[in-house]
């Protein structure tokens, strides 16, 4: 690395900021089961505090996405809640309803055959936007598990229209710089037909939704062999990206580590990014979040070992030169427009984010770091005693 | 099937008009080479008269695409070859400019980084307009190869610029009832990125070039595991679905005949246009056209093959009960609404189709009835002698 | 149908015996939680109770697959559970062991890197045989979970060799015309390699364990595109197809109920037994079980549903004509020779099902049957109260 | 990178030999047509000296694969052509026969139902051999198209039986330390079934065939989510793995330049070779081969860049500790386990690379050293008027 490389390595960082999950820190796993962690967060104090140890070593995460059937208890104060992340050292970030746990939403939830159904995912998602004003949140971060498993089993342009309907009126609600995140996802749970499949259902519900809108690229939510980037290209040029939450899979909607089997892909996005902002002079206001499901790993480990990857790859892209690649690109030089993205990939960014991180008052390497802390360890004996205490048995059977 | 089924099958029947491709009757491989027949067509009177052959026989195929580079000669008179489509017993249909055959499309048509190409390829659909207004063609259809094999090999925000713009500029030129169909597909031959690659580009390119601007749905144009029947409905309700090209395939773009691996899939995509019907109370108005390569199959049998399932599977398609269905999918019964699908799939319809060719005065089995006929051992008689007179060599080499 | 078709149809039914998993009448779900049923089975007499159902009405499912973990009770007398199942008027099948849900899996069973796991998989494998034993079944049907979600996690080469000790202990211990299975499935839970990842590596493991071991074809356990009847007539060629987990899917290993996406497929792998056996002059010995997970719909509807769809696809591939394929096949006549398969597909065999159950004294429409018996409002009902009784509290939430 | 990470990729290198296809030095395309290069290669000589090209400036191609139809004339003395070879710098490396482009191929060539092309396909071969024994090649390199676009079309046990016997023919044939490599292909050309569709099927014929008989795993050919690195070790350990064609893609066979698309999964083939290489104590004997088609890229540039980064890659796998990863992985710790192969990733082992050319008296970056010795220039020069001279017509159509 040059040191005008490493420069721009250094400038580039602070464009980043990574928002990490509450239910990241949670035990999660597949429908075979989970396997336990000792460390892993019992409630939303542990989810917040495990947080604040990703911020403190990595200084790139200050804020949690939440999750209302889960970090909210029915009556509490939302700014209790906040305040509790603050003094764990991070902020609320985006509000995520849940509208596909509860038994009812069985065949759907905004777009269930019954009114009745949909009026309560609503509500739900009404009261999210009260949480969402109240800890002053910018986002309402929305996925639907809706669609249908079998051919035949409900109409596809009935759900549709109740799709444009309840996410027309969720986007009214909203003001200021409010944005709702629209994701989409081609299948699970729904495993004949999902209602937003893909980015153009996000896309085109988000633009009938209103100016609020915009569309959520989960980078593990694309059919097999979808060029991602271009996605993230097209949403950039049409003003409707509006945010990312990032892991990376080989197979489905695996949930691993962001870059752990593809990471030139994510260079690729990136690259995108940091083109856009080369042609316009400015880096898209877009929110840059983990969501992941660290079925083996330890969490807080995983969640750093994810963001020091983002930031790595980040880096690496920050160096193409958008100019000489449009040279190269007007001459048809293939091979070398090709080069400049494979050589900034090549190129080995790590001293560069040491350099920043010194400057940050962080550990050049803060996966070591926090091992040397011995948090976790600490973590696990607290929690797993706190367990006993309050009688939490952990199970559970695919069957 | 019963009285009132086979009544359902006759009655649905002459709501589906197929067009076949005058390209469906030459040879054509895949890059490994071409298998030569004897009895494929050397010219467009050759395309026009197989062609005649399947409407002969099946009575339901009375147009045929057309294709601007192989079937007009520069400098011929389009009605002169809409005269000669009428002696062979068909009318011309959609017509189809060829911007992917020529060298200097090396890097792309519309999309090409340079604009002396760019604007080839706008006259060269220029030029298509006006052989449609010539031959009074109702069918712009419109298919890019364009894209990118490699990554930083060109800039895919740019490249979907120059596409608005080519794009508006082509529907500007229609009128009346003419229209504009956008083809999308994933890929092949560009491997890195398409710039039409999915429904949602042809969507929003269709959208931004105007009224006249509608999406082509291709059944084998998609990533594995997508959901074809939801796109459909998706594009019916936005009133944004134009036509469809027919074909089957297990892997990529296989153009296999239509059915041949995934006949249900089929009959689903059947189900939401009747679907549609039923609630809109009418049939949409959309083009349904084949595309396919037969590789091995002798060119007429299978496009008599193809036709004969499109009907079948259309015929099915049409014995589902819309109320019935309704009424079980608001109960949440799904073996109840799945089951009106399967019954109606499981129903031998064949009767009803020869019922329906014998009023038309046709054979109860055209495929038979073709191969009684003779026509293809005589073509290929007459074909294999005119090659040699012509000096027509065939070969060629992947390498 | 004509006559002799409908006595190839009746001919053929009495081949087709289908095994029923015990696991299939419990609530299932997605890793994003489960759907509770009132009707579903609480405990292992209610899931013989519930299969007996299923063979009652279509009388052709007299086994059920039993799962060792859910089950048999630690110390219960396997005699009793399979004296159960004749109360419930089916009897045992196959036995299947689990060595994925207790915690100590985490990182594998057979190829688990701590030797003392390893053994307690086996151990756990042993005992099963044990209860195999006991109960004079003739199957143990292993699938595993073993694999990683990382690169480098752990060593793939190890790993196998410790596959290929525990399945020869494995087969050792098998004696007469018992059969251990050997499945296979590309992903999940494992998502970066599974150590038993396809067809190839069941039968490189099978082959070394001995000849008592064979391979286990699930239907939904291929990667997309994957022609599963050329797999299903490889492995009979070789005489190493010990039998079949039916299901269907779309997107992953979603278990939906058979040919509810693709029929045609499933009617091809019957096809190619059918083709076998009019090769060979027999039936393959091979056993035919169902593993599907109804998330949604009601339990005992799904399996019946399923059942006659597997009668009903086989008794189509029954129609082939071998003598006259083998002609067609060998002139070359591609079209001819689909044909007899298109048309074989296209024969509404209802009819001729509804004979072959008139013959056994079952009703022509089991579902049908089975929905006025007014069974599952009882077992709701009963099920109900009993939960309330057990003080079962029905739950689970993703993070 | 340290010095001893330095030392470790200058040693690496050497045990990284790669061969070169002379066929990826003509023009190539798709089945929608070819993209002329001016400097394209006319005949065997220009692919041989293009090769040479190749091998000058890297150092590590000394051989180049041959294609039996392309490359030697009918009468021709094979040593005439070996000599030709190394006029150019070259040797003749794996052979190639082709039994796919002459039409009586149409239905197969093995497995051809009629055993009149059989034969003449095995004697193809036999004549392959011949001109293996007179190069003294050590690999005779197998890839068959055969299959079928159409279920019913033939049947694939009988297929497997022909290709079962003429593979043992052909092994019988080889003597010495001659290998025959059996490449497997999901699909393309063939549509519905291909005979060695996977690695299951090329090591079952290749262990049928005889000890002379390996497996040869062409990158691009598996199916989307396979993990093609398990394979690879699972080959080694069954000693059954023979070579390699190198090439990258995204959605079917896009025989894309090598790392062009993902990096990391090359990475982690190379790093199961070197786990292979600690555990084993030596490199094992497998042939690393090209197999792309340059159809946009310059063919030299392109060969280039493929070797370049084969190299850069292998080197990185180089670095990994595999007893520290062993240590790791028996400790269960997979985020430590995973990030020594990540960490060997993300090191720029390019200064590596060139401190080994420097010592091999090459230039440090070959690409740039080609592009600057103005060979292609030339060769586009003399190798458009010598087309000119031999009447050279360049076309094609689709249909």
């Amino acid at each position: 690395m040059t040191p005008s490389q490493k420069k721009k390595v250094v400038e580039s960082l602070p464009k980043l900021q990574i928002e990490v999950p509450s239910w990241g820190f949670a035990d999660t796993g597949t429908r075979f089961g989970k396997f336990f962690q000792a460390a892993s967060a019992i409630d939303t104090a542990d989810k917040f505090a495990d947080a604040g140890q990703v911020h403190a070593f990595t200084g790139c995460c200050p804020s949690v996405a939440v999750h209302v059937l889960w970090d909210f208890q029915p009556g509490e104060d939302p700014k209790a809640v906040a305040r509790l992340a603050r003094r764990k050292g991070v902020r609320i970030g985006s509000i995520n309803p849940n509208v596909f746990q509860d038994q009812l939403y069985k065949l759907g939830s905004f777009a269930n055959p019954d009114a009745g159904v949909r009026q309560t995912a609503l509500d739900h998602v009404f009261d999210s936007i009260r949480i969402q004003n109240a800890v002053n949140s910018r986002y309402l971060s929305l996925w639907f598990a809706d669609g249908t498993n079998y051919p035949g089993q409900d109409n596809i342009r009935t759900r549709k229209g109740y799709f444009e309907e309840a996410l027309r009126a969720t986007q009214k609600k909203l003001k200021g710089k409010q944005i709702v995140l629209v994701e989409y996802k081609p299948f699970e749970p729904a495993f004949y037909h999902t209602d937003i499949a893909d980015w153009g259902m996000a896309y085109l519900l988000a633009k009938k939704a209103g100016p609020r809108a915009k569309v959520l690229v989960d980078t593990g939510h694309h059919y097999q062999t979808q060029n991602v980037e271009q996605i993230v290209a097209l949403l950039l040029d049409e003003g409707m990206l509006g945010g990312f939450h990032f892991n990376d899979r080989r197979y489905a909607d695996d949930d691993l580590t962001l870059g752990s089997l593809d990471p030139y892909q994510i260079f690729r996005i990136f690259h995108e990014i940091h083109s856009f902002a080369a042609d316009s002079g400015k880096y898209p206001d877009i929110a840059y979040m983990v969501d992941q499901s660290h079925n083996l790993k330890p969490k807080i480990e995983a969640t750093i070992q994810t963001v020091m990857t983002a930031q790595e790859l980040w880096a690496k892209a920050a160096l193409v030169d958008h100019k000489k690649l449009k040279g190269l690109q007007l001459k048809g030089d293939i091979v070398g427009a090709e080069n400049l993205l494979k050589d900034a990939f090549s190129t080995d960014v790590r001293p560069g984010l040491a350099t920043w991180r010194k400057k940050q008052g962080l550990a050049p390497d803060p996966l070591i770091a926090f091992r040397r802390s011995g948090y976790e360890r600490q973590a696990a004996r607290e929690r797993t005693r706190r367990r006993k205490e309050l009688g939490i048995v952990q199970g559970g059977s695919y069957a």
